[in-house]
């Protein structure tokens, strides 16, 4: 058995972002030179996902709007000079108690799993036609990591 | 380190169906030959769900019905006779403009996940007494393809 | 290629309930001795997930409210004595109706996952620093198991 671990930083410059990763999980395969196995692609963050979906952006924008609906985001706007001088709205969230604000990108992460596993045919990544593997931000602007594992033979 | 690729094809009459997978999961596990390792179940599809849950009609139907809810269906009926002249209600999905009508199956796809991954234990799916593997088609009528990737020794 | 497979037990007095697993995942890889590879945490029953996120109580709590909301619970209290003497209500549940009153556990359970799957580089969870492993209880109150499989060399 052989195995092979590559990180990826990224540091987007939208709080929500999709990346693609098909081409780096393919290059992680080459590098580790199995031609069966399995290739892990992991957020390492809590408030990130990790999809295999359709590349069109149409579809893209439509869940990120959907995600919205069903996990609430919680960067509200102070709704008057009032609330402004309160501070950050808390909303309904024990978590940002203690300052956070991205409640939702945890819920977000859970719902979407921050994980994909892709088997290895022949070198390949063995994948439908459509397709791609995306990393999910959902709380961006700051750096975080992600791991690709690969093992097999 | 053994591994063994197995693909299955399905072609439903339904849109919506669910398909047991526990035998030729295990059936892949035996022509591998392997005793201990990991099975991986996967869509090779964007509209298309994996998982591994009760075999009881009541909760599948149940299921269906509340993922009808978090993720709307898009083939709508028309509700006139104008309506039906201006062709089929796009709705709010971005993803629909370009012809598609499978939006809702994208995300039944990703809430459920597309995939799972069963551990083998002395050569048997290493699984609790209620659970069952299943494809969960949300988008079919045509052919769709799984793969399952046994690795192990 | 080695492997490992430990069982756990839980049966936690609360229906509902969250128990960390880091250090038994850890445990698993140091007894199979193995210093890259994978291992899965794997729930064997329906009605209880497996999830990576933030260990920090106000999420926890949040998120159960948040999961209740898009899976209602269903162990709902008689609205009168007639009510009572009628049984259990049953709900919009299909699957209530051979005695059960978990469908929302099983719900749950497909909402967050039963199963994640932690990279293992040089003998250690390759995690993030806020990533923690949770076992999490939709139906408890009865014994309950779930499996460690590592695999690696």
């Amino acid at each position: 058995m052989t195995s092979h671990t590559v990180y990826r930083t990224f540091e987007t410059e939208e709080r929500r972002e999709f990346i693609r990763l098909g081409d780096d999980v393919q290059a992680a395969v080459d590098e580790a030179g199995i031609r069966e196995g399995l290739a892990l692609v992991s957020a390492m963050h809590i408030t990130a996902g990790v999809w295999i979906n359709d590349d069109e952006p149409g579809i893209l924008e439509d869940t990120l709007e959907w995600l919205d609906k069903l996990a609430p985001p919680s960067w509200r706007e102070p709704a008057n000079d009032v609330a402004a001088a309160l501070g950050p709205d808390p909303g309904d969230f024990r978590h940002h108690r203690g300052g956070e604000d991205n409640g939702d990108a945890h819920w977000k992460n859970l719902l979407v799993n921050h994980q994909a596993i892709v088997p290895v045919t022949e070198g390949r990544l063995d994948l439908g036609p459509w397709q791609q593997i995306f990393y999910c931000e959902f709380d961006g602007g700051r750096e975080k990591r992600l791991v690709i594992k690969v093992i097999g033979e």
